[in-house]
């Protein structure tokens, strides 16, 4: 006989589209807007050698033995400093290290979510995160947004009329995929929409640390009285997404059950991952970095909107983000870049189309590009056989 | 107001009560018999410094970046090759890295287990198997064990009588927390057992090398002709834990199912971690290393044993395992381990209680005790005062 059937939540769920681009572009003459790769040249390679040579020159059984599910003491403790900073007060108690910001959406998914119990997203959203709630049969409402953000009075509708919904997720700076930013007045308003009912803030923010202005944007945990703001941050586009490190800043009793959920997941991350990121920031290496990379993304961006301005068909529009690592590209409505996909691909460029980001499968006639993993070259080659495809297409 | 209810899975599932016991045998003075943790003078320190140094003098950025969900190639290929040694014959493309062997059940019960579909299991059997097994709301049916280990008719006869299995569960070699090994014989038996129905055998294996013995047990996985076996081993027994690297090796379409369930859970396992790894095995140094901390951990357990027989009251009886890092002691059977438990901690010696071990809580008059971790000198001082402990309360 053979394989038993599987489980109804694997029934609408297929691999991650971004995942399967990533193999498809390693192609070494493909000009990948797909992904949400760090540029190769931002890594601090110097540094990390440098730690990691210090740490293996004292290296003890501790480093190499297992350790605790909430993660390793100095590095939650030097998280809990480096939120301090960014004006969020916790402490290393409050720190969960996670294998990337990304198994904070599965844990806390895993202690809220029951079959159609529902979570509010924004439209459109990061489409690994509306993966992992699918894999717990989540139901999505999507929230109206603007160019603010969410409008706080629709999110206040929801959460007044929708039964069951447990979570609501949102990354307020620099979003995935359209680079929107909520402004900081909106954020206010929609913490005190959060705070009249019984349901939990995700404030994904990976890309935070990715700031090209001088603008300040307080974040949603800066601003969390009741513990419902469970805060997800990740040192992967900021030091390294190879070693798998990120962190959620939550609160008990939350922060007990994502720890329960972790333990029968993978018991906790890589020591020796954990060590190196505690060493980064020990040494006081994340500032000067920080300037460094935002700067050369910075770059990149404004000469990928100026590659735009100059290539573009009138009728397609983009955004223009603040930070992070994304555009969100807009064709005139009759255009499907689905469509458009395998042709972008024969002239060797590749993006994301629009519809993997929304909960619902819409709009069709938008893409995601990526600016901080070509080189300025590429960008330029990129962008140009892009607007080739469109212009070709419409 | 704040936090919304939590998903029923979180109901019945507390924390692991051996995450939990190492966190209260961190004391210095305590003798832990309770984890199953390697010994800190197993680890290979020196050659693990000399990789990690080679690594880090010719360091790349696709060290530092995203990676494939599957895991890195050449360990992937590092591993098939492993496992041809021990008469599993596959390839790379059936080898996904994992966080730890432990992933691979968190992966596996996500691809099958609806709430209240059903696993068999051995009775006893791992505890944190049990845990994540619950989380996703699956029932346990225990398999009726003897000395050779599970019954080969008794298992065909819960396959051909109960609804809804969908995998069975064993440890085949060295098990956790019994000690007991499937005998090569049982095994051919139970894989024909497999094959007459729709339902897959994990057959997990993480101490598998851990071997003090020169029989020879064939892998259950080396008898799989209708790809219903999945394999899990670890590295986290012979070489490190704190590095967290796992593998599953299993078939199409199962092992598709378990990278989309990865890819939502934390992308892919540390890069740098699948490197020390891939090139621990290329330079062929397992072999040598295993046959070193086996003979280390043979005294050991023969150390453990040889102090049972000289201080423990005649009533109690014990395993004498061929492989692995457990004993399985049986007190009379009015005692209770639990009751016992605090008593044991205060003369300074922790194990884990045997209910814990049984998907239905029973017997509570046995206990597991490692003999990897603590020193000789502790394992003699750490039975002494267990034997006077259960001598006191008899």
């Amino acid at each position: 006989m053979g394989i038993p059937s599987y489980a109804e939540r694997m029934e609408h769920v297929s691999g991650s589209a971004v995942r399967e681009i990533l193999k498809l572009t390693q192609q070494p003459d493909m000009i990948s807007f797909g992904g949400g790769l760090p540029s190769a040249d931002s890594f601090p390679m110097e540094d990390l050698n440098t730690i990691i040579n210090n740490l293996t020159e004292n290296m003890t059984a501790s480093m190499l033995q297992y350790g605790e599910t909430e993660g390793y003491r100095p590095l939650r403790e030097e998280v809990a400093k480096f939120m301090a900073t960014k004006g969020v007060h916790t402490t290393a108690d409050h720190v969960l290290i996670t294998s990337g910001s990304q198994q904070g959406l599965d844990l806390v998914a895993k202690a809220f979510i029951n079959k159609g119990d529902k979570i509010v997203v924004e439209s459109p959203t990061y489409l690994a995160a509306l993966q992992t709630f699918k894999m717990y049969q989540a139901s999505f409402i999507e929230a109206p947004v603007d160019e603010e953000g969410v409008i706080p009075e629709e999110l206040d509708c929801i959460l007044r009329t929708e039964a069951n919904v447990k979570l609501v997720y949102m990354i307020p700076s620099f979003q995935n995929p359209s680079g929107r930013t909520i402004s900081a007045e909106r954020r206010k308003a929609l913490m005190q929409v959060i705070q009249k009912y019984d349901v939990v803030l995700i404030e994904d923010a990976p890309y935070e640390d990715l700031k090209y202005t001088d603008a300040q944007y307080p974040s949603m945990k800066s601003m969390d009285t009741t513990g419902q703001v469970l805060y997800f941050g990740s040192f992967s586009k900021t030091v390294a997404p190879g070693f798998r490190v990120g962190y959620s800043i939550a609160e008990e009793p939350i922060l007990s059950k994502m720890i329960i959920g972790k333990q029968s997941c993978d018991l906790h991350v890589s020591i020796f991952s954990q060590m190196v990121m505690a060493e980064y920031l020990k040494r006081g290496l994340m500032p000067g970095h920080l300037k460094q990379i935002n700067a050369e993304y910075a770059n990149k961006r404004d000469l990928m909107l100026k590659t735009l301005d100059e290539t573009m068909p009138k009728a397609v529009t983009w955004t223009h983000p603040e930070g992070g690592l994304f555009l969100w590209v807009e064709l005139p409505e009759h255009m499907s870049t689905n469509n458009l996909f395998m042709k972008a691909l024969e002239k060797k460029v590749a993006y994301v189309a629009g519809d993997s980001f929304y909960a619902a499968g819409e709009p069709h006639n938008a893409m995601r590009i990526n600016f901080s993993n070509a080189t300025s070259e590429n960008i330029v080659r990129g962008v140009r056989a892009l607007a080739d495809v469109i212009r070709e297409n419409m």
